[in-house]
């Protein structure tokens, strides 16, 4: 068999539009909406239903919980919050109907739910029958024969205003313990922050990008509103780092630390990568020069370099948790594209639904949602068992 | 709060001598040696202990399986099997204790074990009180407060050969179902296969480094030896393409296809970094030329291109699934290393443990065994609700 | 060691005042708010906050759900339905808020809630340091640390409402595979159906105590009205009948289908025991007698005789599946109690809670409820892989 | 519809031959061969395979655990220990494999095998189309199409040994805090320890039947002897005290302490009935009768009475954990009996395999062996989240 490195462009047809209504009579289905081990979050709720909600069961009693610090988070991540984002304008407030009392977790479960107010379903009739190119229409409508097609149902990143809900909680009581977690923009389309770079933490909110390099930030700006006008989208990369995680968390074999990291984000809409402390450049690299060496440092054991990402056999070793997720470019553009429909017949498609032209800015608060409560969940494994 | 950009150089020290001893009196541990839904293997053994071994349980009845056909698999990962492995011999035997009658499996669960013949474990005496750079030694000593000094214990390499008794099973079922899943070295150190190469499946077992291209793999076999003489180690990728994938398999939300495949490839040792279908090369382009327009072919719905890498909205579309997972080069290298041992003192530490120069070659059948246990729980999990 | 047989009436004193508050300080959860294994009802709320509610997930596609058959099932466990039950009114009028579209579940997780509307919480502030007797007063608060006094919190039977909502949708998949559950009253206080009576399936709720015979049904009608003009309280016996069940439901080893069914009838609240076919009287039994021969009727493998109760192995044999749950009397009378209070000095405790002064009745539909979740999930377990 | 109350006698045929080798095509299972959240069970093996063993994982680091003490433990399931048992013989020597270092856990998995020493498949070669009576032979073979017959195969007792690993493993754990685990026959046909009698536990282990009380440990013995030399089998019932759990154990809604005991005692093989406290009795009772009034002794709160059985709202309560067993009489009788043939044809049986009269005086470490691994599940999930 012969065929060509790279990205594959040439198509492997299987599915006949026969096969396809085949599986609508057949539909199965076995989804999986929830998150975690111990601190779990089960999500439910489709973009322009009737609400967007969820339930953290496993959420230990005595936690001090603000809601004030839960809206904060979620405005970060809101559609309409400047000019690079959709001008969809939603409130997205959250009502809390369990598991609080007195601003404090009960150790029952926390269910809440989020309104969505400004749902127009009808602005999605004429998709009904088509598939929009790279969105999930196709593959959701083979999976479950059923599909809400107004404005992408389950599978709009809407969704993701529950996770940041859950995230928001597991920072609140990670921040107790002394970790914290920042995440930021650090390419947009093919501009990145130099290689070695400062970094500055408290530019990330004051830049609409969230970039945490002042100068590279205006930049990836003028390139979104370029990009926007053509009524195109562009990809990006957000950088993250954890710090004051304690040496042990992380589960052997295969619940490793950087693979439950990992699969958080890669359950993001559009992230098609990850990598963690020297990730892709390691394959380059020879172990003499990629292994980090043991140090004696202010009396602590530490490591000279970090190119494990502060995670060792699957385990925190102590040090600062580095990663990177690549998002690609979002799906809906302003630009007429081929495609076909349910009925396997080519059309053309415009797309006018309100959009992003670049969504990482306001994926930064859902991967520090994602990264806070992987992280609370493996504190609370690891301390499952004393003995 | 300022700090570079790139690769994280400066440690951040935080773990004291004396807390880690704090670790050991009061460990606590809740480790997931499981993986998957349905089709779930979970696995147990240390390096130089008496055996490694696994129960797949939920496998369905009914499955034709050839004892030959995994031991084949294990004699691909198998250490001694060339000139660019570590010379540590080993025959992976395995012999399964239940679940299979006549050949065939009777849906109770498959226990198997493989004795460990040259277990050496007096090779590691002198690494007892000391902490191996980039190895698990002090991330598990951290978490556990005991530790199987020998080879690594349980966080050796040595458990992938339980994968592979999993992966080659659920391979069997896989291959009657039409799916085929193809693993090769794309990249060691600096050596890639050219973009655009003509790639060869039938030579990824015809060369020594599992390369699907020839002239690349002259490449590599070469720069491994002379890493090899150097005592040094090196880094890589593998590439892995699966065909015969029906529309429809991966769950929404949290339980994404690439997501859990991605957890999968980040849970094998030494693996730094994943990306599925355009995956980081996505960051930098335009949706106008990102999306993969849908087209008629042969009467069936398939895409023009497939930056998608098979997979929209976390469920497969039936097109190609594409993936690649980085390796870092691995930790042990024959040179000596600074590092310190369990009394904070510092150490110069020469590695006489038998190990091999570049991991990916024997790690090929071990992404395949993963992808394929990844793929067929998908498939289980999807026939699971009919109505 | 020695000891009297039979009921403990000697208690083992352990726990001081100073643990519990001790417990307060270093309170920990991981609590278990989901039910069942592919269909999986995950439920929260108290009592006396805004809801409770739930999410549904894995509930297939394609399935037609009538809330208003969801609505006719919560009205028969809503308290205030008959002078035998507490007067307590409320509507549990249950909101949708996802998963199903035009009356058809999508696939996707179904969120519900129930706003709790009659919450009287003032009638609860003289029960804030006070542990009601056999009520989880003090075991919340030994847990948790923090306990909603307000109706008991989450460990109020207003939880039950919930199941309700997920068995009706269980129930309406069920019916239409042919599977039908009944529940009714057999036993209230020493009133019990006698022996070898014709029951009656539609008298079920054509009395108020869901009784399947009309005679007993008035007897047990009266004790109900002497005991709750005492102020006092009654236990029972619910009986349930499962039938169309299809033979190979239930899981080999620790998810036997009666073990399965015996916890979901054990969580509820007031639950004290469960038997399944022949239940206690087999321990008096000898196999001749208790044997199940197989015959062949009407052209089918059936069984002579069923004390098996439609379950061998652990799995559905295809016959009818019959078991029993008994219920204590519920801890909430209108007598004077000695109890103790946190501060662990003796108090009398006059209950002024509205109450049931026998639950059997409204605890028929959440039998029936409990068991048709068990048996859906069963199926679906059982349809995961085919080969 | 109208039918007769009490145990059924009226088999409701439904399975025709034919659905039943229609079900050999196209046989579905997702088995379920693990118990516990985090100190997990996985067991595997056939009665006439090679050999059974298991996986724990989840089990913390730093436990002394004696293998002389799970092999004592082993001893007291053995079968042939005694007359009144099969006169199987059977060494049950378990192999640990991994997880433990020097009589110590590691926090890694724990492998073990036993090898069934004394298989003679051929004894079972009549049995092989022959559906015994009361067996699971025809459900497992509805359920899997493939059925391993020699002994019967999985469904054999033969798996509880690998429960009594476990338990042992829990046992040993718990017993260094403070928990005691006590379980005895207590009923044996119409033979029942009577009420009040003072029990002795030391007498335990010291009659064959292991009865609390010496009289009644003698007319057991008679008993089990006169239907012995008839070839028939008896029920029984085993009772079980638990102390020493501090106050806090299981979980709200679902994973209630009772709940959860009830499904691993129901999974035993041949259990038909479980009830925790009062029981069945406690649906006789009124409210004022039945509560257990919180008092103070030794400066301790305690109960006054027990009939909550140490649990309250699903949690313990510092009191005796107390409950009942009941086991139906073994199914293979030295007795002709009339079944059918997987043909469908009617035959006559006449069992010569080995078997147990009565097999309650072996079952009582397995009671013992899962209520430890219950209790011990609990304890870790309890600790799992402080804050």
């Amino acid at each position: 068999m012969v065929r060509y490195a790279g990205r594959l462009t040439k198509p492997t047809a299987r599915l006949t539009v026969r096969s396809v209504s085949g599986h609508i009579k057949t539909s199965q289905i076995m989804p999986a909406n929830t998150l975690g081990e111990i601190f779990r979050l089960t999500t439910f709720g489709e973009s322009h239903g009737p609400a967007v909600g969820g339930v953290i069961d496993g959420c230990p009693a005595g936690i001090p919980v603000s809601s004030d610090e839960v809206q904060k988070m979620l405005a970060r991540r809101r559609p309409g919050q400047s000019e690079v984002t959709t001008p969809r304008a939603e409130d997205d407030e959250v009502e809390f109907l369990s598991g609080i009392l007195n601003g404090m977790t009960t150790g029952t479960p926390i269910g809440f739910l989020i309104r969505n107010k400004d749902a127009r379903p009808t602005d999605y009739d004429d998709l009904k029958n088509t598939y929009r190119p790279s969105h999930a229409d196709f593959t959701w409508e083979a999976k479950f024969g059923i599909r809400d097609h107004r404005g992408g149902g389950r599978s709009s990143a809407r969704e993701t205003a529950c996770r940041v809900v859950g995230g928001s909680i597991a920072l609140q009581a990670l921040n107790q313990t002394g970790v914290s977690i920042k995440a930021w923009v650090s390419s947009v389309g093919d501009i990145s922050i130099p290689e070695n770079s400062l970094l500055d933490y408290d530019q990330i909110e004051k830049n609409i990008v969230r970039c945490a390099h002042e100068a590279t930030a205006q930049k990836m700006i003028s390139l979104i509103e370029t990009v926007k006008s053509e009524g195109d989208s562009l990809g990006g990369i957000i950088s993250c780092s954890i710090t004051g995680v304690e040496a042990g968390l992380g589960e052997p074999v295969f619940d490793k630390l950087h693979a439950v990291l990992g699969k958080a984000m890669l359950s993001i809409n559009a992230v098609k990568g990850f990598e963690v402390g020297s990730g892709f450049s390691a394959a380059g690299m020879r172990g003499s020069s990629h292994n980090d060496s043991f140090v004696i440092k202010d009396g602590k054991i530490t490591t000279s370099t970090n190119h494990s990402g502060g995670i060792q056999g699957g385990i925190s070793n102590g040090n600062e948790i580095f990663f990177k997720a690549a998002f690609k470019p979002v799906s809906t553009i302003q630009k007429m594209q081929n495609t076909v429909n349910r009925e396997g017949n080519p059309v053309l498609l415009e797309s006018k639904g309100r959009h992003d032209p670049c969504v990482v800015p306001r994926a930064v608060p859902i991967v520090e949602s994602m990264a806070a409560m992987v992280i609370f969940d493996f504190l609370l494994r690891n301390r499952s068992s004393k003995f």
